[in-house]
């Protein structure tokens, strides 16, 4: 079966750069260190009795031997100013120092302006989708004339848009993953970062399946409920 | 002598909220447990003399003992951005998912909308700060359109600039402090968050002066430069 | 009212060195500046209902502002081993390496030997009591007998005992602090940290009563549980 | 070539149990995000010209999203005492609460019980190495004996001595393997800690050689010295 390491929703594209090989059964040999129980280490069947078990008993910390790279693109600085909170998810975060969105004097443009919309900008009659990228194009147009008359890129952002995209690099261990996925698909979390929690949910129920067994997935309110909080 | 716990940059204003009390003697009293020499507690003198010994040694955790927590406000979104990524510092910050910069129907506006304007826009013959604050106010207005329609703040704000200010209450203890002020008043940081460092610096060299003894502000680059690599 | 800031079980003191002043309001200050709901400040009344709402929530990283600091004295190195693996405690610690539990050549004792009885070693009929002292005696003669033959204390350590006891200097902030009680105070966890939990939990009930309201503590079983999971 | 996973050293084993595939260019890749610089990915020689870069100039961030995982066998619990102090090293570590040294009623044995010999025990004329074993037999007669009369395992370890053997399973990502190995393979460090670093390093060396460039072994002194500070 063709594993799905991409999970595209509109604007958001989320794809797995790496994870820690035979992760589940690494996960149950480091468990059974505690207990020295390697005479029960008979994978699958035992990987998901055991696991599942110290997952129930809150053992959370035996899920840090295995962890997961995410490079996410199209999510706005919104989204990502919420995330690198988390401290033990790893970013690498392109950066509106060093990164032009437009040509400047000596350097050309690193990649296109873009922006998020937030889908309750168009809902019923009400659409502010055509004001809204009016006035982010002001925004850049007076972006790229400061680019162009020599300020650096780092202050001419000021004018940007929170919308503005943003490429990250994540990197998290399973531990922290599931507590990520039990706070951001919450119902009170905001809808792009709820986006991204589900996205990667779908990859690590793939993936890890025993591991992310729980957590059940609410396709039309973007919402996921986990048996064990986590 | 009165004390310093605020320093007020042009926009920045940084007050020190709370700080360990006696907090040098308590970590003189945590670091004297490792080796049980309590015979030698005899502060001030042996204070300084152990603490910097220790410092020197780059044994900071017994700096993990005491903490300070700082209001910032008139800080952009970008510097709390670059800030709430130090995993050891406590952020509260002000949520634009709940703050309103305008009237919205059934609910007041919380606060005036303000941004940080940065210094490179008026330099020489050029001056772009008119044309900033004249693209600001319109990004405002049409926030202020969108929550009249009924667009949650937590969206409207999509098209609010970088430069919006942003208030928050960070904690962290004087390890980490020194280790936010090491990186983050060098010359490759940026010039707001190098503002906030150097603010917080000045407010720590008055109340732990031995814990922060080697950090030495040049006030016309607006860095600081320490003996200990923290 | 006299505040009791020194617990003392059998054998086990703790007590509280260092607490953030008035710590439960600046908590709800820090918390207050999420929503920027400074005119609703009016402690003590509106202190609890705020701080209890947020913990009830989840919202437990505004409980990170504050932070308590205890001396233990009388744990063995059971308790600390286990201590030692929460992240956010910082600990500082007898060290084994420089304290001599003997008079070595050239260098004076610095402290008695001491160690920790478990209770079930004397329990109805059956005592181990005097024969566990008299082997400890015998590790110890050894230990006395090698740094006497010039062998340094961080390698005769080797042969003192797990229960030996160790005095450590402990900070962590309120949100810590309610997790190692969650944790620690379960009846599933070792019976001599669950001692420390319960003596920390005694402090913090009567230094912030109000973020340690929910926890209840069974003198008889030395467990305690809260109501909201930390 | 053949890849050295395993290093044993008298008594210490360390096996690479998992580690990052293709480790350096996920974190060259994670790093080119930073700049969105793709067009200049070109491995190895691009890997090791951006790396060695960023570590130089202690952007040691991006060294976090590989990690790798080893298995230690042979070590005391005055070597994993230290051990865990580092936050951010997960670990998994063999439970003296739920494993047996002994038989006990209506349980078999765990495993044999072992113990860590000092090498200065037996040095020059001095041997201290026979007196050591048998005050060490006389400590496990008693536990044996407890464990006979139904005193749990959790206590009976009290009167287990400091050198007696643990298994643990440790992950840390790049980013602080270099920090454990600088701080640990330091002279100052306990020479069995020092032993664990330098195996941990051995292996690094052969899987990820352009991150663990700098770091030179001094086999004679049981040290290493790199020329980034981490």
């Amino acid at each position: 079966m063709l594993k799905t390491d991409q999970i595209e929703s509109p604007g958001l594209t989320v794809v797995l750069e790496a994870i820690t090989p035979e992760a589940e059964q690494l996960i149950e040999r480091a468990c059974r260190t505690c207990y020295l129980s390697f005479h029960r280490y008979n994978p699958p069947e035992s990987t998901a009795e055991l696991i599942q078990k110290v997952i129930r008993k809150q053992h959370h910390s035996v899920l840090e031997h295995a962890v997961a790279t995410f490079r996410v693109k199209g999510a706005s600085r919104v989204l990502t100013h919420e995330l690198v909170r988390h401290r033990f998810i790893s970013p690498s975060q392109e950066s509106q120092r060093y990164v032009c969105y437009a040509d400047k004097p000596g350097r050309k443009k690193t990649r296109d302006f873009d922006v998020v919309t937030p889908p309750t900008f168009k809902y019923g009659a009400r659409d502010f989708s055509e004001k809204y990228l009016e006035a982010v194009q002001r925004c850049y147009d007076l972006y790229e004339e400061m680019l162009d008359a020599g300020i650096p890129p780092e202050d001419a952002r000021y004018i940007l848009p929170n919308g503005t995209t943003s490429e990250i690099v994540i990197t998290a261990n399973f531990r922290e993953l599931r507590h990520f996925i039990w706070v951001r698909t919450n119902q009170r979390a905001h809808w792009e970062i709820r986006q991204l929690a589900i996205a990667i949910l779908k990859i690590m129920k793939e993936r890890a399946p025993i591991v992310f067994w729980d957590f059940q997935i609410d396709e039309q309110n973007m919402t996921a409920t986990g048996e064990v909080q986590s």
